[in-house]
């Protein structure tokens, strides 16, 4: 923009000198994300103009009300504007970053009638109502991109949709929320219980005051719709997602898995399954596990994401980095403006929705997993025996016990088993506990990880 | 393109019913890459047209000779043909796995000319002339795509072209050479020589019989020299690349940097750094590293390959994967094929060269690095104090010092710098050894993954 000279070409890919008229950027949203984002438009206009092919101009920030202290945007404060409706409609590039289901949802589908690409880091709303906004997309022949609604700066949404479009995926494992990995990271390294290691967290800024989206597994559970939407070219909802948080997990949990040479990560799982038909299926789950401290991803420390992709021909990925933060979402935003403001610039547009495949989802009880089982027990003869007869009475497989003393010198035995539908896992649980010899059942934890599907 | 209903939607992001004119894809090449993209082509035909809104007819396989035995491609052998010139004249996208100069080069040259859009893994080409590839794509107006080109199947160059197009990378260390990260991952573990763990990778396909590309450098050099120029907007070839290999590495080496917490790693580091005359330059290089266990790189195993890439707004991020192999391989280059081919379809075309920064080379002799180096020397006082002023004289501060016995019994000093132009801690080196009081030089290595730039 500044102090570039229009008659140069600047070597995007042909040699015509780039276009001299400005593409208009319209920000919805001045937060965290959208003050980095308002920040290096400006600071980086050099670079993104060479790279698009013309300059980007940040024609106006859409905030809810004016007069805020918003620091030092680098931005003319001119720019901010309550009227987000008259904003979208003079944008060839609209850039989400409020949140939340309305008004974002309002104001992408009215920039989209208006002929503007769309930039969102919306997970919330794509996990809800995804196809409403790609339909949109689709009948008015506009770019959708998202890239930052699952885990921040992490290359992720582009490599599954386009670099691995000639192969199949098979299973994601993500470590996609950074507040819940912190807490357990810290549970891990600590001993610190739950309450304790939230507490943490919250003092040092990851986590909110209501943690409650987060240790319960409502954010893991929209970026797991997401990722499986895109690997399995079909539509899951947040409302498809089994979910369980990890308020339960204790520091008794953390101790077993690291006595079983694991350690506890709350997991996005998707997962082609074969289904009750025979044909392919899709298991979408959010749970604590345990994984194998050899697993790529058990080394994903503090709050950082990682997302593990297996692959028929590609086999085994991970893709690493900080999963939230101003900088680094912006920096995703950023290069989803790029890619949409070059198609403005050369014509095409990226990817839309593909959801041809339309596999049917298993249902929790049917997806086959492992249980990590403690149990206080009498310390007598015959308890192994009688455990065990439950077990099998259930068809679940056992792979290993040990018996041992807690350190309050009671009788602990630990199952693993194999691989078995969840529902008779959970049945095997729950009589499991009414058994007189079972003084309690101390922790129930899947273990992930493995290969023996 | 078997047993699809021509008139369904597939749902490729709009909503008109799919091409139903197949798209003609020639491969060039029919080794282990080749083989594996034409199973793949055939057994995911029906995928394919889903993802790219046309059936892709593989059309030809261009070979040396006809009559080899290719065990069972799963193709029709009518479609192997000796007459590439031919095959590239009457296709869309053409993918080459030939490997090597020409006739690889002339051939996808002679497909631009006739229009087509070009998929190709060949790195040394890419790393030899890249710009006469680029310039050519510019002027005919097609896609150039080379995901294979560098760490297999890792998805990596789409990301750094693409996803952090709106960001500025500052540095790229990648374990880039699965060869060479095997024999040094068996060193570690085993504490092996390399003559040792070069037989032992060569007994189980890891090496060439001739392994003189992996492991004095050149493939990782080749591989730097295409990461940085995406990176930095540059042009950089293989030549611009300093190169090191790792058969000067010991087995006492890697204890030595098990002692330090470190692993010897061979890395292909692109650095942005500061040029002579304050600006902006580059730093391309190729050599053996010690590398702090703490480090995301440290634990990449075996023949795996992972970039490490830090940028301004995104942070650090890692991505991780079989770096070769056919079917890894040839994942990465279908999802070439889909994005081409799709572009056929919708219009439009993928990024081109981007070299608008064209920054200045950093010469080795002036990049700052850290160097390690062990030193046998006389067990007498007064040894630090001439050790260290040679330091001084050649203004390289020194981190730690540590004076122990080897196993023999013998007075070792072991000094960790901090950093300084590499010909100065290279002349720091040869001054010592030119010292009474040092028998010799036991080893030297840089040491990366710091911070201290």
């Amino acid at each position: 923009m500044q102090g570039l000279d229009a008659s140069v070409p600047v070597g995007v890919g042909d040699e015509r000198t780039y276009q001299v008229e400005p593409l208009k950027v319209a920000l919805l949203g001045c937060g965290v994300v959208g003050t980095e984002v308002a920040r290096l438009l400006t600071s980086q206009a050099e670079e993104l103009t060479a790279r698009v092919g013309a300059p980007l101009e940040l024609t106006g920030i859409a905030v809810r009300r004016l007069g805020r202290d918003r620091g030092d945007l680098g931005v003319d404060p001119a720019l901010l504007t309550t009227d987000a409706d008259a904003l979208v409609a003079r944008a060839d590039v609209v850039v989400e970053v409020i949140g939340g289901i309305e008004p974002a949802r309002a104001l992408i589908l009215r920039a989209m009638e208006h002929g503007a690409g769309v930039v969102t880091a919306n997970k919330a709303l794509l996990a809800e109502d995804g196809p409403t906004l790609f339909e949109a997309a689709a009948k008015h022949g506009v770019d959708l991109y998202y890239e930052a609604s699952v885990a921040g700066a992490i290359p992720l949404l582009r490599p599954l949709r386009e670099s691995m479009a000639g192969d199949r995926v098979t299973r994601v494992l993500g470590i996609v929320n950074g507040t819940t990995n912190y807490v357990l990271d810290k549970m891990d390294s600590t001993g610190a219980g739950f309450a304790e290691a939230v507490e943490q967290a919250q003092a040092l800024g990851y986590a909110e005051a209501d943690p409650t989206a987060d240790v319960e597994g409502f954010d893991a559970a929209a970026k797991a719709a997401i990722l499986a939407s895109l690997a399995f070219h079909t539509r899951v909802s947040a409302a498809d997602v089994h979910r369980e948080g990890i308020t339960e997990v204790s520091a008794a949990d953390v101790r077993a898995a690291q006595q079983q040479g694991c350690v506890v990560k709350l997991l996005a799982i998707c997962e082609r399954v074969t289904g009750a038909d025979g044909g392919d299926a899709v298991s979408v789950r959010v749970h604590p596990a345990m994984l194998p401290l050899t697993h790529p991803l058990a080394g994903v420390r503090e709050a950082y994401n990682a997302v593990y992709v297996e692959a028929e021909a590609a086999g085994q990925l991970m893709f690493y980095g900080p999963g939230a933060g101003g900088r680094p979402t912006a920096s995703a935003v950023l290069g989803d403006v790029v890619a949409v403001a070059r198609h403005r610039v050369t014509g095409g547009r990226g990817p839309g929705e593909s959801a041809y495949a339309d596999l049917p989802l298993l249902p929790m009880r049917d997806v086959r997993t492992r249980y990590h089982v403690r149990l206080d027990v009498a310390d007598r003869p015959g308890v192994l025996a009688q455990v065990a007869g439950v077990f099998a009475k259930h068809g679940v497989s056992i792979e290993t016990v040990q018996q041992r003393q807690d350190d309050a010198g009671r009788a602990v035995l630990v199952v693993v088993t194999h691989t078995a539908p969840d529902a008779a896992l959970s049945a095997t649980v729950d009589e499991l506990g009414e058994l007189d010899i079972v003084d309690s059942v101390a922790g129930v934890l899947r273990v992930e990880g493995g290969d023996d599907r």
